[in-house]
């Protein structure tokens, strides 16, 4: 803590992503805010426009102006839409900046599939310099990653469940199923019907059932683990309540002596020393309420007594774990801090 | 409506499956209520258990007495937790009462399977009597039946979704999975950590995954449909919400060539003429806010772009549908009614 | 029942209010509906607007053309934003349409206070046709009112509570302050960020302190009542929940010799014969969870043991007894039914 | 953070408050965690007890044994239920630990007070060893206080909201009115039908109105302030969310030339240099969301437009400002540490 610190900028601050980013980066011991930066919203007072702020953060949001940027900060943390943020991604990159890109732009290794479920992609080019950043399965990877393509809050709750059952072959390749319960807050602070309170409170759905664009995404972490093709049934599910993502996981034993305790020791190999990660024991069951506010995945084993059918389930918070606090933890794998680094709080429970 | 009203116990009436029977009776156009019995709250004002009876419904809650329920009421309705259940039907129907038992406990074909979950049946020679009460499947078994066993929700909502697929033999027999999504009433009025407030709020979690006694329930309705012994994969989960089950079920179909559309097709089929059954067009999700307060139960079918895995989506009010609803929609059918009498009006949205 | 039904159009019926006065007419023994206008939506189905009626309600929404309307129907409820309801009211009782309005245009009897709050009224010669539509207060001059302005949630729990209290001359006429809160329904279909459900969910806020256009017709109603000018302050609150009004009402005794006790014998009088209101002993609170989906009102009274303030509490769900069914209970009072008429339905607990 | 960190014992540990004690004791950079006691507990992991708690804090939940902790521990954090607290402070008092007791037992400087709402005090003279906790008005007291009475959610929303009012004289002493609404967690970790989850979400109620204990405690703290005897009408409310309280304040202004820009001056030039409290700008209401999870108060004051009562709002975190950050606050204060030392983190929005 006696090195310079880190200056990090938000692009694209003032969502919920850049609400937490600005949190998690004021808490940490490392890293210092050098701007917040937002096109939308330029010219206001970040107080006006993220209201945990007030009082707090001084000054304006920033219009983006990739020279300023390079000259204020070190890194950038890019939390814009798909295709916006390959732009953008690239102008900081041309400067030097290490970027960490919470959009889809560069997680795809193969153009084909981001262009089939996201369209044309404005800087294919950079797709080979990008990292994916899982970190519990990319750890070494991203030591050296100048572009870092942070994954959301599907394909981490989903993926970090089912990984340590296809690594080790435990479940057939095909026959998955992954049921995702999300917090509203995950469709941002965009307003529209589907998140206004009097139609999503009491209430649950499924949306866009087997055609979400994260569904290749998963699987696409899940084949390169296995070594075979996976597909998966994704169901994303919009719950009533404001954080968190629990993701519920059907897969078929390959050998029908498989037990939950057998994933569970499976799950605890592959995440040891993964500070964010807790196994839970068997008969518990992950609740989004116990991660709230917090990096961690609580993950959970249970296997149908009759079918065999294993049962994997995992929770984090969205908005950390699913977005701006994995961010967080790959910069400090990326920096050589303590992969934990201001991101050990504890969950706000209840 | 000129002929003379039937006279309606309700047995247990003082929880929430209570209220909403007392709140359906009051509007049926051709019932009437005779009394509330509830040994607990025996002797206690009805408004005071009740507090949305208060102004509206005199008198006190009523002990148990057969023959003084006998006396005064031509039909009861039972909702008493398993085993209880069974002691009480079983001195009502001594007394020549049709009752409709909201219990488990003659929901089972199989004495062996019902012990297996529930322990020791109290009355097991009267398991033949009874006629599981779901309408929609068993519409005319229901007609002469005096012991009706009605499901409660988390079947209701799984067997509805799932049936037109294994009834035609559009899915495989195995590797079928359910997620039950279901609101916090469902676990009734009796309070605990697992439905305060504080530790519900906010947090969502599955429960007793893979364990969950309505599992064989499910499969003894779905085995019968199909013709050939079903297994699932049940898993229950707990939301921040009073009212509404979501039961999003995932099979794999027979023969690769299955649309939703087909699906949808199947599902208008076997449900036509059932005035509780709505099917989505293709594309639609049912929202369990859409039918809150309603005895109507929106299905929808969809189907995995890529691996081609169906998934089946019903929406009911637990409360409703999959309990006190359910029990008028049988007496309705018994007793020569309109199937929907008393229970056609809309849902309450938002 | 054996007379021809009344044929009533809801007009501005794809809001919220417009699916419960479709809920409430559907649900009525001597209605039928006519028609349901709205016309952003006209063209459309109705079960494409109005979820709950999928599956229930044929056809599709009307455009506003009063001369086809007058040809349905008998009688309109018109749910529209204040200045386009006049217009359309007029255009509708110049066709000898009975109105229901549940607009602030025809609430006020003094022009100048309607124009300071709500701008030019459109047609101001029809101000002295209306007739305030809060029955408990204004019973015989509905018995022959062809234009009705139904008061809204606020006005319609907060001068019931007080009533009782000005009437009688029990409090003071200076220094009550309303403290209201409200579900988040009351803000209308209409999407805003203050009404997005993460912003909204988890948090409690007033708006418009002390500047809220419901305080003058309050204030119109209680002085009418009291006979001298009263003057409240009143803060809405908005809470995160979907439906209610609760009203905390705090004003100061005339004669420190008041007791809640004499508060609740006054309600009980002035409310006797009132089939909405119940009026709960002392020491109970109301709760609006108690009345919601219900057209009754729950008020309490409490006093402050030390200071002697008067605290007047009442709960109400805002989308019946402060919307749509009030307008119904207008009507039945109109049209000589039975006050209850279509709206003795307990509310759906929990 | 070189000198040697004071070790602190949390009494009362495992429910909502000890939580919060953890985490923040866990993110302090001068503290470290002694031990977790807790009798009811004692001897399970503190896993198990506290959920977020999981995969951080090793070991298990102590018995209450004063010797041990005195050895362990610099400073003990007491949160059990008045009377209990008493005697435990008193034992930890005469083995010399430094004590911040979150109960009742020390907040009156009267005891006649205490006794006539929670009945025999167990050491009386204890009573003028302790200082009152909220810090904002009486850090000087606090400097070189061994026994801190730390005051709970409502007094210390409330008080804060209306310090600067009769400080000043801006308003009169009688007829203020307190109306204050609590999320759920108020109420604590034991269950009740009260705090059950179907029976709290969607309504909102009053409860113990003109008659709760946090009255005379308020009441207390604004009177010193005023130096005149101060009575309020307090009135409490439960609300359907976990964290937050709300208290709006209503007072009659002494001048008739108040604005609410005068009451936003007085509060800015009382809590100025106060690291916690954050004075809105006139137009701005406070919103619970805002400081959720965070130790700040945001403070709002407006004026009805017409007869003048002023309206004095705050929002606080009742787990935190209102709990253990306030009783973390105090110890800073005492240990000379910064005021905000492991308090500044920003709330957790949305």
């Amino acid at each position: 803590m006696t090195s310079k610190p880190i200056r990090a900028t938000i692009v694209g601050g003032t969502g919920y992503t850049g609400a937490e980013l600005v949190r998690l980066v004021l808490a940490h011991p490392s890293l210092q805010l050098a701007s917040i930066v937002g096109n939308a919203s330029a010219g206001k007072s970040v107080a006006d426009v993220l209201p945990s702020a007030r009082g707090i953060v001084p000054g304006d949001v920033q219009p983006f102006e990739p020279d300023a940027i390079a000259e204020q900060a070190d890194v950038a943390f890019c939390a814009l839409p798909h295709a916006a943020s390959a732009k953008a991604v690239s102008a900081l990159r041309q400067r030097g900046q290490k970027v960490f890109d919470l959009s889809a732009d560069f997680r795809f290794e193969d153009l084909a599939v981001y262009e089939a479920w996201y369209g044309k992609h404005p800087v294919p080019e950079r797709l080979s310099e990008a990292v994916y950043g899982l970190v519990e399965l990319h750890r070494d990877e991203l030591r050296d990653a100048d572009l870092v393509a942070v994954p959301g809050c599907y394909p981490t709750a989903s993926t970090l469940a089912l990984a340590p059952l296809v690594k080790n072959g435990l479940v057939r390749p095909e026959g998955i199923s992954v049921d995702a319960k999300s917090g509203v807050s995950g469709a941002g602070r965009g307003v529209s019907s589907a998140t206004h309170f009097s139609e999503t409170a009491e209430g649950v759905r499924a949306y866009k059932a087997g055609a979400h664009r994260h569904g290749p995404e998963i699987e696409q972490e899940l084949s390169r683990l296995a070594g075979v093709p996976i597909r998966i049934a994704f169901v994303p599910h919009l719950l009533p309540m404001t954080r968190g993502i629990l993701a519920t996981c059907y897969a078929q034993p390959v050998d029908s002596s498989l037990t939950a305790a057998r994933c569970i020791e499976a799950a605890r190999e592959l995440y040891q020393g993964s500070p964010s990660v807790v196994v839970l024991d068997e008969g518990q069951h992950p609740d989004t309420l116990w991660v709230r506010g917090s990096n961690r995945v609580h993950l959970g084993y249970a296997q149908d007594r009759r079918g065999g059918t294993v049962v994997a389930m995992s929770a984090i918070d969205n908005l950390v774990k699913g977005a701006a606090g994995q961010a967080i933890q790959c910069l400090n794998v990326r920096f050589g801090f303590d992969e934990g680094a201001g991101l050990q709080a504890l969950a706000q429970w209840p």
